[in-house]
């Protein structure tokens, strides 16, 4: 995909860095290679949504693969070193209305740096309905893009405009916040939605813990699972304007707090929900 | 375990039909055999919370398992027939905090019927907080159990006293309802509170489409993950009595459905939060 905005300025068009953070080399028999991206490095590791977004991409990528992806869980069993990795995917089992997927990703030193499994599926003409409602919102445009909160290059890579529950930095023991937060979010540069993109969407909210007590602690998601609810061709027409998208969580218990997030689009359509669980410490 | 009811009645201690349906043979080098059971058999396959206990059961039983779950993600790929099966599980890669496994089960012809990712973790005394709130409840005693609604077995293996969204079985086309339910729930026969009854009750809830629209259709869990909040002593202090339990959905969308659910003890702790994909025909 190309990014328009940079493309008019070029007369040889760019790459979006995301679409350059998730390239894959194909080696065959379901093994690609990868490299870890500057744009998305995280602070020890890179941006979660981007190895899952790469992890996803492998799937897509696979001749053998049938349908659209309807769910993704993505296990980070540890931090990736800068440099090269290696995605190897695996076709567990396909049906008339699923296809379910495997897919590992290796260090140089081969060891497993993060898993997934990935169902995909046909979407048909059903009856369908959407309780739901995507939360009222002021226009994108009214609202200023939140600074980076913390020193992570991925955080530049996309624009959040709060309209409730940002976070606010505040001394350690001041009152408790709620963690609930309501934004609008967005690539950056601006990038036409695909199921790629927004699966690493899925992952950009801020960990609550830092909502809730207004300060850093170390963490890391330990596992994510996104749903998604639209087709590819929905996703098309949300095109690269910016998502509406809500962020909770319940619980932080002994080094382990949750996470759930929507995203829907600028019209109010939910396309994915996700939840994950985040090891804390402190 | 023993249930102690049963036990009282029969000087050969009884094993409870859940641990009946979950009990492994070893094999050997992390592989395992079991039988289905049609206690808990559902209409074209075994109830899915069963399997799901039968994939962590395998991981727990396992001499390099370390900590106690923090995760599962169960991905339904087909139905298992009726006998025995087999269960293969991996240690995928273990850290300080966190140990990832994943797990495949088999039928007869060698078949991948379900996989598993688990994370185990050890939790420790760090600071804690639950903003979320279990529901009011009125006590389980003031409620009768409702009748299955569905010819499956396994629906006499639970106990639902609806506070709020009962389903209520109506003619098609009728005024849609609303998908949230808030029950109390419990095994039947009960049984002490652990990890993996703790798995299957994550996934008793019923399909929200039937909440929605008021009769059954062809539907299927195709992926689902428990997060767990609580550790074995605090699901050993709840013993055998009646969680509180909440299940909603926000959207049917192309025959693919989301479910949340979240389950409290009856001191209103979150023990655990669930969500799935349920795949629907209609």
């Amino acid at each position: 995909l190309i990014n328009e905005k940079h493309a008019m300025h070029n007369p040889v068009a760019e790459l979006h860095p995301f679409d350059a953070a998730i390239r894959l080399q194909t080696l065959g028999d379901g093994v690609s290679r990868g490299t870890t991206s500057a744009d998305y490095w995280n602070l020890a590791g890179p941006f979660g949504g981007v190895t899952a977004a790469v992890l996803l991409q492998a799937i897509l990528e696979h001749p053998r693969r049938q349908g659209e992806p309807v769910a993704i869980t993505v296990n980070f069993c540890a931090a990736l070193p800068k440099g090269s990795f290696e995605v190897a995917v695996r076709e567990t089992r396909s049906g008339r209305s699923t296809q379910h997927w495997s897919a590992e990703m290796v260090d140089p030193d081969r060891r497993i740096c993060a898993t997934a499994s990935v169902v995909c599926g046909v979407r048909r003409e059903v009856w369908s309905h959407q309780s739901a409602r995507a939360p009222a919102m002021p226009p994108a445009e009214t609202i200023a893009p939140f600074p980076p909160v913390i020193p992570s290059a991925w955080l530049n890579r996309y624009q959040f405009r709060f309209a409730e529950g940002a976070p606010v930095i505040r001394e350690r023991d001041s009152a408790l916040s709620g963690p609930a937060s309501r934004m609008w979010v967005n690539d950056w540069p601006r990038r036409p939605l695909d199921f790629v993109g927004l699966t690493a969407l899925s992952d950009t909210f801020l960990i609550r813990i830092l909502h809730v007590r207004g300060y850093m602690v170390p963490i890391g998601t330990i596992t994510m699972s996104t749903y998604f609810f639209a087709d590819s061709a929905q996703l098309a027409a949300q095109g690269d304007r910016p998502l509406i998208a809500t962020a909770d969580g319940g619980i932080f218990s002994g080094g382990f707090s949750d996470q759930t997030a929507a995203l829907w689009s600028d019209q109010g359509q939910l396309l994915a929900t996700s939840s994950q669980v985040v090891w804390y410490r402190e």
